[in-house]
């Protein structure tokens, strides 16, 4: 069912030349930001800048028009007012140019009937001259392997396997954001606002044959035809996890989707029914999204639903197990042995063994029973997964007690492969500035050693259950 | 009903001299740190430091034992193993002691008949001898006004009006640590455990007389005479908001309460039949709590549930109506004279102005129409309250858009007052170390201001729709 020749939108999505139409050496400009973007991420290709003066921007030399660059132009990026946009895709359409980004906004989003007009005839004249669009009222494309960013803010080649595809510009760029760093790295961002021409579905199709895209993220507030678009996540879903957060599911909700983009919303049961039919994971927050990215990036698929937990503290412990349970994994006693055993290594007062496993809370924490501990809660045969919960304050006041933190998410990743099953980490901080810094030091070594780190103990508990979800959902229905 | 002289409690948490048994010159030993955050925190009264060597500590004369203290003690913490603490109850009887907080572990909560045995003869010796006792197996009380800190890492004598129970001393701390970060102030906090005497409804009874706290939190894993409980909460709960965080509401969850402090945790639907009576308001976690305590501590009581939403971004404007709604808040249209009024000052593309109101994208942002939109909005007989929210990360990047920023925040600092209405604020930020270094920045001005700032969208909506419901409970019932 999917495709397997190259799909249409991967040439146009690597290209070897882009214009920025509006580019300006005015940093209050949108159109400096955008070029400015890939200059600064030294886009493996040709940039032009062009301005109605002609200027140069950052040193490169501008051009009055399209028509003045004496080069071929695979794609260009327009942040100029509306009523100039349709001239610049005729432009396009005769320089032959594969894909325009219109940045611009104040089109069908704006429920004004000659702006919507408007926006109908820039997608019709680019329809008929082959010029695809993304837009308008949308942010672009961040594709760091080849440092195309139209985010000013996103100054990084680095690329990974999560792919997100956005209706909203603000949104891409705050889950962009967080998400890296949060430990995510992405294979490519796309913003594609009012979808004139290219849809949600087109990026959705895209990123399922993209072999570089391991995981499907999507903000999605209204799909153009949706039967397509079902049928699409259904297949897409099935070969990859797909994270949706659907925007306006309330009234309220649906009015601001109609003001941002135009589209229409839908109802709630429809995207219930469909979430359920699909097997996508519905999520409620980027931040949740982020969770369940981390989850598919770090974790391999765990056998089962039953947890073992490892923390220190025993209000942690008791947390953590309500939100385990609540979030319908199953947190079941260790077996005889493995109790027996940890009884050995762990002081009487002030702790547990039966799971959750609650070390003693002093200062330190011995590092050799950590790693004991660990391994024999992994080898319990009752255990499918661990959820391994450390508090950062408690180990930041000495410099003994930082290096003893260091030492136990050393052991965490020095073992994660020995442990033979997948593991989920949580570092709590009270985010003073002090302690976020040394949570993020600790994440950071976390994720590059392929764990996945959650802020708090509800958040890993939900993402390790709508994981499990997912792959019992595709199980049950092949 | 309230009781209306001195609170016994009063007494004895206001105590005028302080020996800790097991204190050391060993920084290794917790009796070292529950002496050292006394005298860091300049403690209101005299300190003796008691061990077997009558050893000074930190430049404090050594005792042996408490009876070679030549002054009366009030309040003795007790940090040596479990074996010796009968010995140095009976001590503090002799003495004339009046409160004794027992940190050590190992009694009640292992499970193991000798070691319950033990605790009932601690509780047994105290009674008899007229001495109160908070513990075992607790971290005791921080007191920020009279400098009492039986927590190391509470180093402010800032008081507040928040007050804080807990049966468990990591979640005291953490609840401690991230409400200080967040812009609570406290009464005090107090870490009780095992309960062996004055218990979570002791302090319950004493805080709805404390004038000093305005606003209870608890942790509570279970509780001793329920009937009494539900009595006292009952009635504190029509005097003062009461937030509640309820441990072991799960299988798993009771398990590990049953480790953790040897209480009985009673079944979830005893809980929610408790919660519906009283109208305590019941959290998920610690930092829901923190969200509630906020709402509480810096926004005055709305009129009803309708919210006036003024933010930056369409997305997060989607998110954010659906999160008011899904609350249970309703997010009505404006009143076409005030979205007449909008209209005149907010550009037409990429924006709306129908509620949520979403002003211009762009990195910086008119502080004359930003202010004046608050003050249509909060003007609009429509509404009842205001969420403002904005993104530190788009503000950040130059020194003019910090200064955009700060320019903000001061305006809804400023104009709070005359507004009229409650509001609370959204500060999103993408968790960088600098995006966090000026969030904490940002987040502190506002609370100084007196404006709640919330995390996410998400937790704005859920703490003031809970405000809200508290207040309407208890109208309703009375």
């Amino acid at each position: 069912m999917l495709i397997k020749e190259r799909h249409v939108l991967d040439e146009i999505l690597n290209p070897r030349s882009i214009a920025v139409v509006g580019a300006s050496p005015d940093p209050n400009k949108a159109g400096y930001h955008f070029f400015k973007g890939l200059v600064d991420l030294k886009f493996d290709g040709a940039v032009y800048p062009i301005n109605l003066n002609g200027s140069d921007v950052l040193g490169f030399k501008g051009y009055r028009s399209l028509n003045d660059v004496p080069t071929p132009i695979d794609y260009v990026t327009v942040a100029i007012p509306a009523y100039r946009v349709p001239k610049i895709i005729e432009d396009c359409v005769a320089k032959g140019v594969k894909i325009v980004h219109i940045f611009t906004s104040g089109f069908s989003e704006t429920g004004e009937a000659d702006r919507i007009e408007l926006e109908a005839q820039i997608a019709e004249i680019a329809r008929a001259g082959n010029v695809r669009v993304i837009g308008p009222n949308c942010m672009g494309i961040y594709h760091p392997k080849i440092g195309l960013s139209n985010f000013g803010v996103f100054r990084s080649k680095e690329s990974g396997s999560v792919g997100f595809i956005s209706q909203s510009g603000g949104n891409t760029g705050d889950f962009g954001r967080m998400g890296l760093v949060r430990g995510l790295r992405f294979s490519k961002l796309v913003s594609y606002g009012n979808a004139s021409d290219l849809d949600s579905t087109d990026f959705m199709e895209y990123f399922a044959w993209d072999s570089e895209t391991k995981i499907i993220c999507a903000y999605i507030e209204g799909v153009k035809d949706g039967r397509r678009f079902a049928k699409v996540l259904k297949e897409t879903a099935m070969a990859k996890p797909v994270v949706i957060l659907k925007g306006g599911l309330t009234k309220a909700g649906t009015r601001a989707v109609s003001s941002h983009t135009g589209v229409l919303a839908g109802s709630d049961a429809i995207w219930t029914a469909l979430f359920n039919q699909t097997g996508a994971i519905q999520v409620e927050s980027l931040r949740e999204m982020i969770d369940l990215a981390l989850a598919f990036s770090y974790m391999s698929r765990p056998n089962g639903r039953r947890v073992g937990i490892v923390g220190i503290g025993g209000g942690a412990s008791v947390a953590v197990a309500d939100f385990c349970e609540k979030a319908g994994l199953i947190v079941p006693r260790f077996t005889e042995g493995t109790m027996a055993r940890l009884e050995k290594i762990t002081p009487v007062a002030g702790t547990s063994v039966k799971n959750p496993v609650d070390s003693p809370v002093g200062h330190r924490v011995a590092v050799p029973e950590y790693e004991e501990t660990l391994r024999l809660v992994a080898s319990d045969p009752q255990i499918d997964l661990l959820i391994v919960h450390l508090t950062i304050d408690w180990r930041i006041q000495t410099p003994e007690d930082r290096k003893n933190l260091h030492d136990l998410t050393e052991v965490l990743i020095k073992n994660k492969k020995s442990l033979g099953k997948p593991v989920a980490a949580v570092l709590r901080s009270c985010q003073s500035l002090h302690s976020w810094q040394v949570f993020l030091e600790e994440q950071n070594r976390c994720s590059e050693g392929g764990i996945p780190v959650y802020l708090t103990l509800e958040d890993a508990a939900n993402a390790v259950s709508k994981l499990i979800q997912y792959y019992e959902f595709r199980e049950k229905v092949t």
